[in-house]
């Protein structure tokens, strides 16, 4: 297979910092400085630890070692770099020199010890400025993560009816990865989870040497990498004849995906979508068992807004893209979780996870 | 391949636990409160996001979601479970209960959101006690740090005999991936770098589709993890006719590297391990192309201490496991980096990256 050019046009990042200097002003900051891998490849196409980044309305100053200036000169042209000082100093020059006052940090990003200093130079911890820029995806972007939802699907549809007995989980994770390479994938989205027997009734659960046995839940939840932007999908399944408990909990779960998928469209809210698959599950007897929220965003993290959790009032757009993953889990048995990921369209949504 | 039992004894986080309560009463604090999960992962046996420990000479408690106690409570059974409550009113609630005054946590893994809040409940940043532990390993922890190095450079060496003409940068990371695997890795210990041509000199480059063409220079820096320890591994070589001038860089460099490995032993210190390899490339004229320290500790994290940094005080004693790494990048031409993994033993180094 030829390998999709996974790389946003350098025009995309250069419209980002566009789009972040109006919004900046729009909120009346004079900037906003940025910690996290994942905002810096949004506003620069470069990403590594080490790297900072101050946006303003009178562009963007990069900070970074001299070990990564050259990486960074190329990927992201329109910006200063500042090498080799002591990044609060750095930041206060500049402060000082264009009469920056109001300039925001991630206080959900940055850690204790730079948050501090910073603080002490003026700065504030406020909410992060580019949420809402990153929640909507454009057209590249929408590309990238098509293109990765459509090999994770393509990946397990192709696996589940070759998983054989004897298998280990780390070996079954291994043969998800193998096919999201030879499918153009860059890599896997996030540590794959592959759980056979109980396990599956973990649902953080590391693939280790447990073997499939005659008669077993399977779970797989998985996903990979197209350029920066990731998949996420879940699907379980019973290998062998399929008990009746495990029948009807695999029912009550898929009918609760549904009823969220139901509603995840222009004006729902996350809280809906949440309450919707809740719901279904509560109604069922199993609302103690389904213990973590029905949702995230996917995009250039795994996991990102909007959140698909009780009660919040985020309002859902077309463009942006999420997970609806409701799971019942009965210890020591066994556990199902059905998860996509769908685009919220102008009218509804588009289901990204098909193959 | 039979895949080695790659789980630490439960008793050895049990000892760890105990350990750090005496070392807690040296250093007269009543706790230290713990977000990073290699941390918790060294105390626990459990690692996850969304998951932090308390410890303190009354024993641990742990801070997790429901979605995750069942996993924490197998994992560290002498642990108390603290759930679904506010994580800074919890603290505080214990902190009230027993009488806690001198609590610690480290303000450069904690986010400032936490970290300030703790403070205002009389939590202080104070360096990370657990450092002292985590920095000399121990015979459970060695026996996995000797496998993944072993691992790595088995693979290297099997493979650089058979790089060919027009394979990619990405598929040539993948086939280490795809060895490590079948030697029974659990997985990558980073992300890995394969470069080709002018891409070997930037120190961190990430895989693309360049293509391995007549005359060539080819970075491998790989490692790969065997339960939770990683390896770190560098070969440069050059495909094709050997021009001097890379011929010349790469002798530098392989000098650097021994005069730096002659220096890692007992009572050494990290600044000495620096001075010896950057004095060697210094002394040729490319000091200025030798843009980053000298190495870095391996373990549970793939950069942890010790630091071989320039005029950096840390002294070197049996059971440290680190790298020594010199590199020369010349930008637009190519780089040369050589690594391996050593173990500080009674009476100088043993390298472990060794087929």
């Amino acid at each position: 297979m030829i390998p999709l050019n996974q790389k946003l046009s350098p025009t995309v990042f250069r419209d980002r910092r566009n789009r972040l200097a109006d919004l900046l002003e729009k909120k009346k900051l004079d900037g906003y400085f940025f910690s996290s891998p994942a905002d810096l490849y949004y506003l620069t196409g470069f990403q590594s630890e080490g790297f900072y980044g101050l946006a303003t309305g009178r562009g963007m100053w990069l900070f970074v070692s001299a070990l990564l200036a050259g990486q960074v000169r190329e990927s992201a042209p329109g910006c200063r770099l500042v090498m080799g000082k002591r990044l609060s100093l750095s930041v206060e020059t500049l402060m000082k020199k264009f009469r920056f006052r109001r300039v925001g940090f991630d206080p959900d990003q940055l850690i204790y010890r730079l948050g501090d200093v910073l603080k002490k130079k003026g700065l504030v911890p406020s909410p992060n400025v580019l949420e809402e820029l990153r929640i909507v995806k454009g057209v590249e972007e929408l590309a990238l993560l098509r293109r990765a939802c459509r090999i994770t699907a393509q990946t397990v549809a192709d696996l589940i009816p070759r998983v054989r007995l004897g298998q280990t989980e780390r070996e079954l994770a291994w043969r998800v990865a193998d096919q999201f390479h030879q499918r153009g994938a860059v890599g896997i989205g996030f540590d794959l989870i592959a759980a056979v027997g109980s396990n599956t009734a973990l649902p953080h659960h590391i693939p280790g040497e447990a073997r499939l046995a005659k008669g077993s839940p399977v779970l797989f939840d998985v996903g990979c990498r197209v350029g920066a932007y990731r998949s996420d999908l879940t699907r379980s399944f019973y290998y062998g004849k399929i008990p009746s408990i495990y029948r009807r909990v695999h029912a009550i779960v898929a009918a609760a995906q549904k009823a969220g998928m139901d509603q995840v469209k222009p004006g729902s809210t996350g809280g809906r979508v949440d309450g919707a698959t809740r719901g279904v599950i509560h109604r069922a007897g199993y609302g103690k068992q389904f213990v973590h929220s029905t949702g995230h965003g996917v995009g250039i993290d795994i996991h990102e807004p909007p959140w698909m959790r009780p009660k919040n009032p985020g309002v859902l757009a077309p463009g942006m893209v999420l997970t609806v993953e409701p799971g019942i889990y009965l210890p020591g048995r066994f556990g199902v979780r059905i998860e996509d990921t769908l685009l919220v369209t102008a009218d509804g949504h588009e289901r990204l996870t098909v193959e």
